[in-house]
Order: C-alpha cells, then structure tokens, then sequence
C-alpha cells in the first residue's frame, strides 16, 4: 500500500471508530485528528469535504467487511449447492458480528442517511453495486437464488446482526442456527 | 388521559422528535424542552434522571406503533390460517414504515444501547417483554410459529425496516411481497 492509501486507511478506521463510538453527530474531521493522533488539519487534508470523507469511510467500511482471499479461495473448490450457499452466509454473519465496530459504524452511516440526502445518495450508490456484485456472484459461483433471494437474506441478515449487536430480542438461539433455518425457508430448490 | 399522563407523552413525542432528527447524542432534557415549546426545565420536572426519560420514550414508542383495537378486532374474528399471519406481519411493517419517526428513534436508541450497558439493560427488558409478548399472542390465536419461527419474522422484518427507511438497497421490491415471501418460507406448516 502506497504511504498516502495507508494514511487514508489510518484516517478512515479512526472515522469508523469516531461513528461506533459517538454516533454521526461525533463525526468530524477534527474528531477523526484526535481520534488518530494525527496534528489538526490532517483529515481535512485528506479528506476536502464531508462528502469525500464519507466517501472514504464508505470505501474502508467495504474492504474491512470483505471476505479475505483466503477465504474465497477455500470455497471457490467447493460445488454448488444450498451447504455452501449457507457456509458463505454464516461467513458474513460472523464477519459482520467479528467487526462490530465496522458495523455499527455502517448502521450509523444508514441512519445518517435517514437524515440527509446527499448521504443517502451516496451511501445507495455503494450499496446497490454491492447488492448487484452479491447477486453476480451468486449466479457466477452457480448457486440458488435470484436478486429476491438475495434482498430477503441481505434484510434478514442485516436485522439479525443489528440485533445482535445492540440489545439482543432473544441471545439463546445461535445465530449460526438462525442462519441455517433462513436458507432452509427462503432459498428454492428444495 | 389525565393532565399529567398527557403531559408526558407530549414531552416523550417531542423526545422521538429529537432522536429521529438528531441521534440520541442530540437528546437532552433542554433539546427536548425547545422541541416541545415548553419553558426550560419542564422535562427534567417530568423526567428526573436520562434513565427516566428513557424509559418514558420507550413506553411511547410501544404505545404509538401498537396496532389500534380496531384492528386487532378485525382480524380477531378471522379464523388463524397462514393467511392471517401474513396480514398481522403485513400491518406490522405498515405501521413501522408509517410511524417512521418513531422508528427511527427505535433505531437510535438501539444503536446507543451498543455504547451504554445501562440503555442496553433497559431496552432488552422491554425488547422481551414484547418478544414474549408476540409469540404468546401467535400461540393464543392459534397461530402457526413458535419462539424460534418469531425471532426470524423479528430479525427479517427489522433488517427490511431499517433498509427501506435508510438508504433502500432495491425499491423496486414491494414491502409486502417481501412480507408474503418471508411467511411463505419461514412459516412451518405448509
């Protein structure tokens, strides 16, 4: 990673740890200075606006939630079916769950959105090609389900992990099992 | 409702205010006198302590996105069927989507019960009470579902909530198509 991607990367997870923490009303360049150990004036050099700074946490939100190459690999051998559709899902949960910070970071983020428009924009634009990559993937790797499928496990995943990570309705049922009962109902092709 | 009952909903609806527009860092016992249009302090007369004025706007929130007698007296006539269920889960999402305010506040309130173990206590006491209470009402009419079959309607309809009232990752998928494609295939018994 070039010196200025790893200064960006740095300023970033200091954004991401600002949002988990404090909320997005604690989310400020000067906040993100403080928060890095960085002199005042850095992320603002980094980062010119509001919007690129969003932007910037967004695009390190993503690479932070992205499955590793490893993990890719050791099941990219594996044949399609409805095991390997919900090992790939029970991944994502527990990366999801794993980063906590990152994702209370991202819900922070929606419901900033919530409030503002031009978030919103932004943050649909990043959502919707990751949506869309999911479902290519999905058919690339021959697995079951279409785009419905894929929104019905992205809405349920997601209210699981909001759950999960912030005052659980039910903490007794493993979200492993929960994972597992959601493709057996929601996946075709049994 | 007497005076004072009426008193503090007022105090608690200009709190659902605040936490929808400005996140629980914006929520105050001041934010919420100025919203209210009250003179200073009457919230903290209403409220004594933040763990008060919590509890106050939860018991708000239930009461607004509870169903109204009318409604639960027009399906209760209706004999229990998988039919039924849907139309339950359907008005549920209804009145989430409609009282968005009050849901995002929801949201607010659970994503700072991630930060604070003490909000996080007070939620989940009544997070369960409601759970328990859901799946009690699922038994009493008859309904198909258990425990386990609610938590996934929970988590699925949250994760579709949050999404569409954020920053939607598909509008063009109707909410209650999304509804009738859970029922279809988390709902034992077919």
């Amino acid at each position: 990673m070039a010196k200025n991607d790893a200064r960006r990367a740095l300023l970033a997870d200091a954004g991401i740890a600002v949002l988990a923490r404090e909320g997005s009303r604690g989310l400020t360049h000067r906040a993100i200075d403080a928060e890095a150990g960085v002199p005042v004036g850095t992320t603002s050099n980094y980062f010119r606006s509001r919007e690129a700074l969003v932007a910037g946490i967004f695009e390190r939100i993503g690479a932070r939630l992205a499955p590793t190459p490893e993990d890719l690999e050791a099941r990219s051998a594996a044949p399609p079916s409805r095991e390997l559709f919900a090992d790939y899902l029970r991944d994502i949960v527990r990366r999801l769950l794993g980063e906590r910070e990152v994702t209370l970071a991202l819900f922070e983020m929606r419901l900033e959105a919530a409030r503002h428009p031009d978030i919103a924009a932004s943050l649909s634009e990043w959502q919707r090609a990751g949506f869309a990559a999911d479902v290519a993937f999905n058919e690339a790797a021959g697995l079951p389900g279409g785009r419905r499928e894929v929104a019905l496990f992205h809405y349920a995943v997601e209210g699981l992990v909001f759950d999960q990570l912030t005052s659980p309705i039910d903490p007794s049922i493993p979200t492993d099992e929960v994972v597992d009962a959601l493709v057996a109902g929601l996946l075709p092709g049994r």
